[in-house]
């Protein structure tokens, strides 16, 4: 987070956002697109791989809307955009549902319990941006 | 699109959505990131750069989206879900915006005429499939 | 493959590949990394789901192989590099493990016999851009 | 880096790296790709733009080797391949040609300089892991 930070604090446009909030969104952004990835080769490992299923889907395609977010807002000259704000919104939904379903394996399996909390903070920080 | 809509008409998984529509749909999803990826690499080669910013900028903004609404819609058995429906919203913005801005270069630069009739067309199969 | 063609045309940087070639690869790499999400979300609503897991995780790699190399032929200006060389060879290797992994099972899955078709003809157009 | 290595931890396969090794790779990984994505808007943002296209072009071709890079070595269980190592060996070519493009540039602009940083680290850090 600390190269995201300077990185945005060198950037020649300001950014209707304050740096050090979408510096820290960012960085959860790209942690949560990371656990969800291990999460779903974890998953694949497990002996009752087949009611992991859902959590592997989850997985994936939160994975691929956190990555579309974070790079969207690394671009930061658009900030207040309607299309920067519909991306989030659908971060928000895709971190949802792999936290919810995360959630279910939490007990059993600890990379479940982890992911779903990477999920929830990525969440929470989407929803925050949106203002 | 003949190897999508090979791949989907065997996937196990019946899909509330028809493959052919769905098959038609990603081809145009990963043409327009295709297309997106080539022009922004082709206004950076043009001399007059700097009022082709904000295409680049839209440019790579829709490929990203349109690579993540492709994966979304490839793992075909989450159709009708309110996250899918999110991120096709959110692509049709994504769509829109590029091809407005590569509308205003058309007459100058044939990849930006091309690029945003590939967005346009994209963006009508995201709304499409909205429903 | 179409639009991918035009808008290589249409760049304003001359490419040492002919545009065809190129087209073809790229149109190649794109189908690749689709049919390759596609089938890891095929096996995962398999039965025998614990024998597929080699082949989604081959899927996945491939998936993300052919996309990163996909991007790297569509900006079009940087044909000759040694960077883009090495990124086709690691291309070539993903393509060919996913195709072996999912011939395995061919037999037994169409979605498994399309993709490895799907595989062997991107690892072979990206042989061949090598030169 | 910390929800990282959790998940490292907790995954049920077992590695041939140390975790902590690959959870600080990964770490620069992404790292090195959010700050090339943001590189490369900065870039666009300053007015000596002409003189920047090579390095937006390193920027674009870095971010994704690196998250093709990240997202293979976050799924661990495939550690000592042949195609890890020749994607690692393409990742390490991405991030200096990166690096060094930014570094022209970085006693003019901070951004670069600060790019350039992330992606030294990051070429190291690959270098490390194919040792």
């Amino acid at each position: 987070m600390q190269t995201t930070l300077q990185m945005l604090k060198t950037h020649p446009s300001a950014t209707g956002i304050a740096p050090e909030n979408l510096a820290a969104a960012i960085a959860k952004l790209y942690t949560c697109a990371q656990a969800c990835t291990t999460c779903a080769d974890a998953c694949l490992g497990e002996k009752e791989l087949s009611s992991l299923v859902p959590c592997i889907r989850a997985n994936l395609d939160c994975a691929d809307a956190c990555l579309a977010t974070g790079a969207m807002l690394s671009r930061v000259t658009h900030s207040p955009t309607d299309l920067l704000r519909s991306m989030l919104g659908t971060c928000v939904k895709a971190c949802h549902q792999c936290a919810e379903e995360c959630a279910k394996h939490a007990s059993m399996h600890e990379h479940c319990r982890i992911c779903s909390e990477a999920c929830r903070s990525c969440e929470k920080a989407c929803r925050d941006l949106m203002g």
